[in-house]
């Protein structure tokens, strides 16, 4: 199978399955990340205590781990819903968000790959760049980075990590350490919405919970929301703006059929 | 009056009144749950600090309880708010988000219908059965039960607990132990978006807070809710979905009449 | 430089710097505080774990707190961030939001404004006269309140506290204890949709971020959100309500120029 025939293969399955996406993420954006999850045909659940977690995540197929919004309680509950879904085999998704802005978040989130060993991590370039241990300054705005350097950190970090490694940005760069992808989909608005790295994170976990190819899994989940930003931003009037753009992102990935998106996917693989 | 005239007058008195309305409830779909307080007429207010839910609860007219996101330290809280609200005798409203799907969620709903005894309980099939301690399995997807079930289930819990049971579904049935009331509204597209069932307790909070037939406020929430929903769906184009879906809801909720709530409505009672 | 041309400028130093603005808020509006904040130009970014709020603000170009949900945790974490940036010279804008309602939501608002110093509050009317010690009514309600006693009130607790203090309501008042400006902007719909005030508030941080006169950048924020408030009303359908009107809000303020706001402004400073 190409990559388009992968991607319809992708969606087929998560609309047939509808996989359970256990989300412990921040506050900010969580009720957009619900409604990507069943926009795309998955079915979200959010829950962050500690005695519960575990439980909760033994009946999902998959749990998305988003720092956002971290704090003592929710980091506890974090590492031990990601341990027993290693111990499951069920895919863990990582999202590291602002990773480097704060101590915290960047001990957090290497106690994360250390101790849960994620199935994906996705982040922008400054935040890949600062787990992979290079110098990076973050102001909550993406570091400039030429796309050579993407690909090379994608590939070694995704070696080194043994797990799905992918920055999204201008293009998007996904690799499992052998295998890269490019994705060129997207639209510059998509980075005047919050939350739309999260969501793009919430689409690769319902992916990841309805197929077992990880790689596709996370070029389906980010082209779609590549694409989903371009039709969403086509269908805009001069007047409307991010409000607008936002609800008709959720309209989009509500409507993309496996047909629309291979057609759609601007992917290639090597 | 027959029910038709009864959904009038407690709209009626909501948008006269603005009850305000304690919300202890999930970070998922809280903001959803203060926009259609709102546009129903009433006023919402959200505070689940032990220290201070006990003064909060003293001001307003009705509580919601909503368990989707609970934690040990929010739990607390709604136990301490709804033993507060209900010794003053305002409305408790429990929603049961999630319960079977983990112990703790079962063993706080359970507490809080124990030690708060809630006046309305709203959830779905599974969610119920659960409660009633019917064998189900949950995924986050509703278990498939007839409506005659639906109907002895809900008169029997609602008379054991002396309380308004409301099961929603496709048909939605509410109870009080005598009287039993069917509900034909709605559309499935509400089932795509999360927090729909949250704002349905919302609304029946809403009512609850301005009328004392809490049978008719339980029945013209859900009522209210389907109503929007089918209104909503009709007003869509085709490359619209669930974020357009969404936003028209709160438009139709929030031009809803008494007028034309009680034209729309297909409850039957007995 | 006139009011207009202050606003003009001011606007365009937030397009041009996009600071970055430190949340801590409440869990109910705090998506839309994120994307409003992004809409005028700004970067924000939400961090409430006391660990590493002093790390976050040192970065930040201006802090909100924002009372609307407060805890004990997150109270802490509010205090941290506002000395930190108190010591370095960043902005502090306080939303009291629902002071009054309860002796926590008091204390704790006298507590930052003892303790922080913050360099702008923003409240209705009842939320500024419980801080400045009069007796009122609250029930998440408005106070009825003569404008005259505002304009006294305001530029009172200005110069008592050293600070910026502003009143929204139908004219929004704003005083740094010597000057006194008028805002004849906004729409009655802007309190149908939750929110609106904290989202006024993101935008004064926005501003203050990217400013240094702060009383034009508390005006430019409120004649912001109320221009928009206009702007949207003006584009409803009648079968279209505060869905549609929240969406729409963000467009006009992310489509707002320092030109259309100093067209479009009804300020007048003495």
């Amino acid at each position: 199978m190409n990559i388009q025939e992968k991607l319809t293969a992708a969606l087929s399955a998560v609309k047939e399955k509808s996989p359970l996406v256990h989300h412990l993420t921040n506050y900010v954006t969580v009720n957009d990340c619900a409604n990507i999850t069943i926009a795309i045909g998955a079915s979200p659940v959010m829950a962050d205590e500690l005695s519960e977690v575990e439980e909760m995540v033994s009946i999902a197929s998959a749990l998305v781990l988003n720092i956002g919004t971290l704090n003592s309680r929710t980091i506890e509950s974090m590492l031990a819903a990601g341990k027993k879904a290693k111990s499951l085999g069920i895919p863990i998704i990582l999202d590291p968000v602002g990773v480097g802005a704060t101590t915290l978040r960047t001990k957090t989130a290497q106690r994360i790959i250390e101790e849960v060993q994620p199935t994906v991590i996705r982040g922008n370039m400054s935040e890949i760049k600062v787990l992979a241990g290079l110098d990076v300054k973050t102001k909550g705005v993406d570091s400039v980075a030429s796309e050579e350097n993407a690909e090379i950190i994608t590939k070694k970090l995704a070696t080194e990590w043994n797990c799905i490694i992918a920055i999204t940005g201008k293009t998007d760069i996904v690799s499992n350490g052998k295998q890269v992808c490019r994705i060129d989909n997207g639209h510059r608005m998509l980075s005047d919405v919050s939350g739309t790295g999260c969501m793009s994170t919430s689409l690769i976990g319902s992916y990841c919970g309805a197929n077992q190819d990880y790689l596709t899994a996370t070029v389906a989940g980010i082209a779609s929301m590549g694409l989903a930003g371009e039709l969403a931003q086509q269908s805009l009037t001069p007047d409307e703006g991010i409000g607008t753009f936002k609800i008709h992102l959720l309209d989009k990935i509500y409507n993309l059929t496996p047909e629309s998106l291979a057609k759609g996917c601007k992917v290639t693989c090597e």
